[in-house]
């Protein structure tokens, strides 16, 4: 069993309930959105409009709840530790199991997180984990259909020289936001430092420091929220799926 | 006015009526398919699993010929010197304006071409004026409602030498079918080099030479004509759409 088939039966069995931080470190990690069938070109076309925020790596056929291509037998009913629930756009509590909830009409989208690059940036000496937040822009998405809204965004602080390497080992991943949308002013693309959606609020970027920022999966999930979709399950922040791709296998050169 | 935006008004105003091969190079050209919107969501969906052969760079809005990000104020009725119509599977004679076949329910997809890369490879030394088919191989692509059927891919024979620098140019355009999918042997993939659908018959590569294919974006065409939907729109093979957009700015690294 490797490594990403543990930590999914773990998850599946209980066992781990906390973030997918860290789990399984090398393999690809995914954002999860499950739309209503009538939803879905739309939703595929923002993503495909969107790329860098949305990088779709599988839909799965209408009520199919196995990803048969990134991670053959599981269940994304299940094997996720935590679910977000929305009903035209109102927030319910969170689930730790999705099947009481499933329909037949449902499409599972996986979007590659970048998690995903966290472990090519370590190895290549860029801290992954502290001086991050995820927050909004004023750069607008491409709509399609009901779904549109501002760009979210991954701001990490980093010296210039971790900034060159991350946007070098980033721009390998094009499946998994890529490269970095913005290096340096938060102003100058509209980001809301004041009111973080991941991270505690902040002021301004340290003397020494850069800031730099990157398309962020949150985008679609928002956009779905905002168009107030009938039902949108979605994984809770930091709570993703591991699938068996190995990260390094998407990479490019 | 931009050697892509010259190149458009020359199709459009038939002064330009042959392939678009060597037009405007060093600007990404596209393949076109137009599908009904009944169909559109399977046809993404195909595009989206077989993401090498079908690099989707844009789908317009239903009814809209107008891709408004590729290249604004183009017609994707009269901007390419020649297209294929097929109705229910059947090859109906080639047009050279689509106006008079318009709906307002017809959706538009360009999908990336490799001759976008050809630039590229020519001036890594690569020539790609000779030894190119489009072949059909028995690797079965991943389907999506009605679309299936098997890759279909362009092969180059190379020296050695070229195949690496190929294989490393190739790479760097991923939205454009990227990386080779098989280097050497034809039959380990299926490839009918008795009956290709573009170029010469031929036996088998010469000696000192190897075979190296790709991904062709003929495949979600081919996909779209075995489905038999009841109406097909495409460019005729070689006579492809000129977008705004510089290959170059498509690369990573």
């Amino acid at each position: 069993m490797t490594e990403a088939q543990a930590a999914r039966l773990a998850i599946r069995e209980k066992r781990h309930a906390g973030s997918t931080r860290g789990l399984a470190p090398g393999y690809v990690q995914c954002n999860l959105a499950v739309v209503p069938q009538a939803d879905a070109f739309d939703f595929l076309l923002y993503c495909q409009r969107n790329h860098k925020a949305c990088p779709v790596l599988e839909v799965c056929d209408p009520g199919d709840p196995e990803p048969k291509r990134l991670a053959p037998g599981a269940d994304l009913r299940t094997d996720l530790p935590r679910y977000a629930v929305y009903r035209s756009g109102e927030r319910l509590p969170d689930v730790t199991d999705l099947r009481a909830l499933w329909r037949p009409d449902l499409v599972a989208f996986l979007i590659g997180s970048g998690i995903t690059f966290d472990d090519a940036l370590e190895r290549a000496g860029v801290p992954t984990d502290r001086h991050r937040w995820v927050v909004r822009s004023t750069l607008p998405t491409v709509p399609a259909g009901r779904f549109r809204g501002d760009l979210i965004v991954t701001m990490r602080w980093l010296t210039p020289q971790q900034a060159i390497v991350a946007t070098q080992v980033s721009s390998r991943f094009p499946q998994n936001h890529g490269a970095p949308i913005h290096i340096g002013d938060p102003a100058a693309i509209g980001a809301d430092l004041a009111r973080p959606l991941f991270g505690p609020p902040v002021e301004r970027v340290p003397e020494g420091l850069v800031a730099v920022f990157w398309a962020c999966g949150v985008t679609p999930q928002q956009a779905a929220l905002d168009a107030r979709v009938e039902l949108l399950l979605a994984h809770s922040p930091a709570h993703g799926f591991v699938t068996d791709l190995k990260a390094d296998a998407l990479a490019v050169l």
